[in-house]
């Protein structure tokens, strides 16, 4: 397989704050092109390393993809050393600078002087155009390795990289493509998730089969190559459905949708409406449900009752039930469903209450305690749940167990 | 400068869902150690590409620290091949052998024939003991350089360079210490912030200033070195202080803080209670304003009136009102923000409308247009935003500017 480095430049992604996102999105494309990473490296403004880093990335590797430092200041320094590190001299290329200022002119500025140094170009390099920037990037083939110089900033590197550059190299890489799926889980454990699927899958080297753990949710991510696309996406097909066979119900999502995509998407199609009664997620579930554009259509209200006092005037809740059975208990949840579904008028009401943490736990009703309650004209029924994590964790898993027992009612 | 080079080890780092994270904690701990990060790789699985990454690494580098590979399988090749590019022995260390096994029996387990081979410890290589995992670390000193091989989950490797790498370093580094500062901004654009602030942080080359951009928020990072904490620390006051008289009450937080906490420390400080009224966010001014722990001393409950039904049937909004205003519009805000207040019985009552998009908007009321609206005993008051970026973007910076009117009115 065609191998590539990836080589982010730029001092700002040395300090604590920053880190190279490009290469992902860069991992990605190149994946689907047929092309492997091999390495990345992340230098900063600094001749030496950078000269060092490209020549040693050029000895190892067909393809060789930098990133950033093609501003206009004399701390970007990607042209000019990457020139050095080629032996290729850099040259003033007079169409690209009057490119440049007329772009500033659109601007309604005067090019800056020092912008002219972005039209330098290396010696049989040939110049990708940026219509979302100054700075052109540039690609050219150096004893048989693939060079390309793209800009920092993801809105010009993007399309720069899709409309130049990626056709080539799946020329180059001979046709071999891959193709990726994302499986995503919910109300299984990770050992459970690979206890029954590490029979199906161990058994595939293409499809390559990942196991992440994010937050609560498990992904599955399965990566295919074939001659073609088509090709891939079969062998894809293949083993998601045996994946499916063994984890049923328990995988919400087979390309990578969100939970709360997942069940907006069954409201709106069976024409159910929703209200939500919250405590201890305190929004975190209306605010997830309302983040799908279009949810208005089936998400009518939704309230968070953080005092008591608010759980019996928003929802009824007897203020008796309250002092008996506690705040965070299996009625107070059931309460809360069917008091938001009646006021609000809904099909369906979903409440969570419980102990977030890290202060208000008891023995008896410890930090991670969670009832759920799920309520329609039929029934109400909860769940209890015994979370682990921090406060963030608790109430982002108590969120997904919510809107999880709704998608499996709706199925 | 002592420096510093951070090698991350493992093939799914090169895949499109997983980067390096390790490497940003490390480096303000360096930082703050008095090192200075030059480079950063990450390498696969690779013997060839890890090998010469370690090599080149300890040709220009003070300190090489590698994460990750020190796990029991084949595929876990650090402690190998960075003996092989050290050119010293792997010895079985039969201390931490039984070490390890132990660990095994405390879990409940006999240990797997395989995790033997994380007790292989480099000829001179000092052991790092690992509480937190079964892999221990190492450090040791080659030829003027010093090298450090860490676990690669963060829980594993933080507490180890911190109990056991830290001190060296700092020894090493010759005193010189580090030490930043993050400064938060709302309610200024980004030009509009470097334009007040750049006459003064220009003067420095220490400390050094960066601004960065972060959804809705600006961030103001200071960082200065001195020979002590407390004289990094001296020089970051001096510089915080002339950039606070430049910017005043639009800065929010002075170390990192979050607006929810800062809101909410206001909040619990002056005995105060709040409650939200919300429509295009979602609810997610009420989910961030009980992320803060104790929230609940402050926080009575919150509202998602997503239908014009509900605004009137929760908050009291006079359906007239929204016929002849519409429900974006700065009356329906106040008289949510009036609503929620009366209802609650609280002192504040903070309210959102607004058109977040994609749908929904009109030449009238198009996408970004957002009004939030702040109610106490005394008066009510409104803001009309115009908020650029996606549905996710508009909702955040709504959220954003919703808390920032509160905290003005808190000051």
């Amino acid at each position: 397989m065609l191998t590539a480095e990836i080589v982010a430049v730029g001092s700002e992604l040395l300090t604590p704050f920053r880190t190279d996102t490009n290469s992902l999105w860069l991992t990605d494309r190149l994946n689907s092109a047929g092309v492997e990473v091999k390495l990345k490296t992340i230098v900063g403004d600094d001749d030496a390393r950078l000269e060092e880093t490209i020549r040693d990335a050029l000895k190892r590797s067909g393809v060789v993809i930098l990133t950033g430092g093609l501003g206009p200041t004399e701390d970007d320094i990607t042209r000019k050393i990457a020139a050095r590190a080629l032996g290729r001299r850099l040259l003033l290329d007079e169409s690209v600078l009057e490119d440049i200022k007329a772009k500033f002119l659109r601007w309604g500025r005067k090019m800056p002087e020092i912008n002219a140094r972005q039209a330098m170009v290396m010696e049989g390099a040939e110049v990708l155009p940026n219509p979302n920037g100054s700075a052109p990037g540039m690609y050219l083939e150096h004893e048989g390795r693939v060079v390309v110089l793209l800009p920092g900033p993801p809105r010009e590197m993007k399309p720069m990289f899709d409309e130049r550059v990626f056709a080539r190299l799946v020329g180059r890489a001979g046709g071999l493509r891959v193709a990726r799926r994302v499986m995503r889980v919910a109300g299984l454990g990770e050992s459970a998730v690979d206890e029954r699927i590490a029979p199906v899958y161990t058994q595939y080297k293409n499809p390559q089969t990942t196991i992440l753990f994010n937050s609560s949710e498990i992904e599955i991510h399965l990566t295919a190559q074939g001659k073609s696309e088509a090709e891939a996406e079969l062998l894809l097909d293949g083993l998601a459905g045996q994946i499916e066979e063994r984890l049923g119900d328990s995988i919400f999502a087979f390309r990578g949708e969100k939970m709360e995509e997942v069940v907006g998407l069954r409201l709106a199609v069976a024409g159910f409406t929703l209200a939500t009664a919250e405590s201890c997620t305190g929004g975190l579930v209306a605010h997830r449900l309302t983040e799908v554009p279009g949810s208005s259509s089936y998400f009518m209200e939704g309230v968070v009752t953080y005092s008591n006092e608010s759980k019996t005037r928003l929802l009824g809740v007897p203020a008796g039930l309250i002092e008996s059975r506690g705040a965070v208990s299996a009625e107070v949840a059931e309460a809360m469903a069917e008091g938001v579904k009646r006021r609000a008028e809904t099909d369906f009401g979903l409440a969570v209450t419980g102990v977030a943490g890290p202060g208000g736990g008891t023995d008896e009703k410890p930090v991670g305690l969670v009832y759920v309650a799920l309520s329609d004209d039929a029934h109400t029924e909860h769940k209890r749940l015994m979370l682990p994590g921090d406060r963030h964790l608790i109430r982002w898993r108590a969120s997904q167990f919510a809107l999880d027992l709704l998608r499996r009612r709706l199925i």
